[in-house]
């Protein structure tokens, strides 16, 4: 999409239905909110390439906050940030031994935005995230600051909204327009790694998003491999209003059987995230390391499914779009027996680096549109400035 | 304050005490110098809250050295260089492991402003903190560097400026300017906190510091939880000449009865973290775990030093202004007991925050101080460009 | 140099050699090359020592990988790259437990410029950054980025490009240019230190480098403390063919004999890297161990091999210019016995810290380097809008 097309679908003033708003998960947007971020990306993408600097902060702080490392998604929060000229400074902590909203107060005052990633407590991370939107919120009734940040989830225990609103982007710039997804067939399919405790972050939030706009959805895992139940019901619901579809299976094969874009993931079910997160909440840390023993025999069960080259032959045409939230798990390249033999990545490989690529455009879209009443003029303006990003 | 009234209180040519100069310890300034960065902290805010840019710097670097993780001032010190176009590289280290000389050469090539944190060692601390300052001067009298950084004391074994000067602005801006707390009452108040062996700096620095502007100051900590000597002659000297008061007591509540303000402060003793700097001198770590635990023992007598709701009540009117040098430790929040209880933590909650949201502006008010000639015209320079931080 | 010589010494359209280039070996570039990187230094310098800012980037992304700490480099390129307005994010880290495309890719989505700094693996060290360069390429070939970043080695198993250009410089300020360096005496010899398992890269790009000018390089080392064999046939060749000369000894007291320059420098043998390369490959961790406790015996025979006020009196009129790739060991200073005492050390500190302090304008000229195909265009412009860097 140039610069232009992306820049008539943004919202202008009193159609911005993100302006103040965090970005928490996606089925708490609406799909114009959801098509604005889209489209934002796209443009400050167009802006880019042709060297034109979006810079739209003259100075300003952009917050991470990271359970664990996580170099992709930081890269990406850092470099979309960077690009609106925000200055980038890590709070890392673990949940649990702070103070949140004393933590949150030292980390707003002078912060456009705050990315936090918390994906290792089934439903306390979504709580936690909840709290520090709420404790930014308290700070600005309180006239603590005059300048509310926007609060972006970089993965949870339930969404992924940069990943997922990238991938929607990333399909569409494929097949020409999320309008043209209607009706396409995606698989998302559990498959093998050796970690075996990722969260269900990517999964369900690309089932809830993609059923949103007609796509024909089927999710394939081993029987007990389960999401969060209220996942299912989210999906079934969204494809029926959208004219789209959702099936489970618990064959890959049949999954993958003439689809148009592959996904590979691997998640633990959600039985013992839940499981997990009682136990630590009892300080019980030797029961945990019972339990994840345990989910690894159950996962080593499903060593063998793995995206091959016999499985891509399947797809439509042998030629589905393989989709993957980085970093991937591929067998002889960083393990023995991963979500998809080497072939299949590096026949893949620059595809899924542009799909990667997306993210930092849409942390930096979510940003301006969180901080802006009217996108379209903030666009605009940057386009008349026209400043060469560098000479 | 708002803009004009801080700028016509800022020094003009000629009138800057602080150019060129560093930010180890109050008492080394003079009241004019205090002021100065009391009203640049204000002139800054009131620009920002009004979304203009102060932006003074096109490029440029801060230090930051810190010997262990504060992050409440390590933001503070990120978000103040931001504020002016600084790029904050981190530099941490220990103290005593490096050499001091080449380590200041190399971080100050491009800065701007060096911001030192280091209060393990008593005495030693200041002198490490004094061998930066004097190492930077070593490289621009000698060619090395041609534009010469200020250092600013982040927090010593004697004194924490920034704090302080955040806390004298936050009190001036409650009771109407700092000629009004003349005569008004603050109560320095040793409190119990697990962590037993926090540094002298904040305490000290504080009635070191509102003692010259003439407030009646009472210090209340238990028997032998003594600050160093030269603090109380210099209390007593600044009441003095400043027509306020310094009193001593070894009750918490004789000390909060009818005052202004209350403090709760956690403090070791100085004979124990002299010995402590001996000791580790010496090499003899075990022996400083004897001293530790030895001193714990001490610390734990005195577990009933703690900010209620009774204690608040005995205040003037039972609604003194609380004050604290966060992070706090706040029974039943993130500790078993602490310096005050939750009750009294959450009923002063977004007044702690706005007194640490002053410390980024005082910050970045000691930069411009250090680095401009004519401050006033630095100011009005930015008033004039009225750049908007973000559109 | 002042702004108008260095000005005139860079290369204009379609004589820019390094647009689109990497830096990671000096004898991959061109000597016209590498004076452009020493003009482009120098004019920089000239710029930021009259207040001017080279900003020439409105946002964007440089990118430290390093393997483990290296103070200086990493201050030097995050000094250099904010110089020219880029946001430094730092992407730490160890060669082999990774997937270094997909790395890469992560990296340089926003990317201008990635440092890298490896030497902990002979030969391998090199193929890493290799791959690291070969992977931006690819990248930009298949669309995946559309602005290629240039990838600087800050240090690897055979070269430090940028340490060995500031030093070229470094002495061309001394001497009154790079031409006048022809025929200039300098003394590389091995010195001891505690840490014994030092790189070649300092050493072999030394060498390797200042006899293209011209110069009488002596190298100095106890017998069996080889560089890589291709070394001296390169250093050999060089001398050759710029009318210089290469000699070798193994007496510290024959090589500073008369000599302009004295450069003391710790390095393991390149027998014993070579071995401990093997050994890691194949995981034998215990025999690393071994191999280091036999070095260390052997490096600690030629504990007499140390830079003294007696050597220094050797040199031409007593007087060499001292150079060092800092941080040094220093006798007294942080080690018992180091590669100087620490008296040379002190009556050399200023000059060894203006050394260190080409580095990050070096860097910086990399950059533009490989980012215009018209750098002197690029510097007329920076002169012409002449943004003074703070007011």
């Amino acid at each position: 999409m140039n610069f232009c097309d992306a820049l008539n679908k943004l919202p202008g003033k009193e159609e911005n239905g993100l302006f103040g708003k965090n970005f928490l998960r996606t089925w708490d947007m609406s799909d114009e909110d959801i098509k604005a971020v889209a489209s934002g990306a796209c443009a400050l993408k167009a802006l880019r390439d042709g060297n034109v600097s979006p810079k739209i902060f003259d100075s300003g702080i952009a917050v991470s906050m990271f359970s664990k490392k996580d170099s992709g998604m930081e890269i990406a929060f850092a470099s979309g940030c960077d690009l609106l000229g925000l200055t980038i400074i890590g709070m890392d902590r673990k949940l649990g031994n702070s103070n949140i909203k004393e933590n949150t107060a030292m980390a707003s005052y002078m912060a456009d935005t705050i990315g936090v990633c918390e994906s290792d407590f089934v439903e306390k991370s979504s709580r936690y995230m909840k709290r520090i939107a709420d404790s930014v919120e308290d700070a600005q009734k309180n006239g603590v600051i005059t300048q509310k940040p926007c609060v972006i989830n970089l993965g949870s225990d339930e969404d992924t909204p940069v990943q997922t609103i990238a991938d929607l982007q990333h399909m569409a710039g494929v097949f020409g327009g999320i309008e043209n997804l209607k009706g396409k067939k995606i698989a998302v399919t559990w498959a093998y790694s050796p970690n075996g405790t990722r969260s269900l972050a990517y999964p369900q939030g690309l089932i809830s998003l993609v059923t949103r706009f007609g796509m024909d959805v089927v999710l394939a895992s081993p029987e007990g491999m389960d999401l969060m139940p209220d996942t299912y019901e989210r999906a079934e619901k969204n494809a029926e209003l959208s004219g789209g579809k959702f099936t489970r299976t618990d064959s890959m094969e049949e999954a993958v059987s003439g689809v148009d874009i592959v996904v590979p993931v691997n998640w633990a079910p959600f039985s013992f995230l839940e499981k997990r997160t009682e136990l630590s909440d009892a300080n019980l840390g030797t029961y945990i390391d019972l339990l994840e023993h345990e989910l690894r025999e159950k996962n080593n069960e499903f060593i063998n499914w793995e995206i091959t080259e016999e499985m891509m032959e399947k797809t439509k045409d042998g030629k589905a779009l393989l989709m993957h939230d980085l970093p991937a798990d591929i067998t002889d390249i960083n393990c023995i027996r991963g979500e998809m033999t080497a072939q299949v990545y590096n026949a893949n490989l620059q595809n899924l680096f542009k799909e990667a690529g997306m993210r930092p455009y849409v942390i930096a879209a979510m940003t301006i549109l969180a901080k802006s009443e009217d996108p379209k003029a903030a666009f605009e303006t940057i386009a008349e400035r026209a400043t060469k990003r560098y000479f």
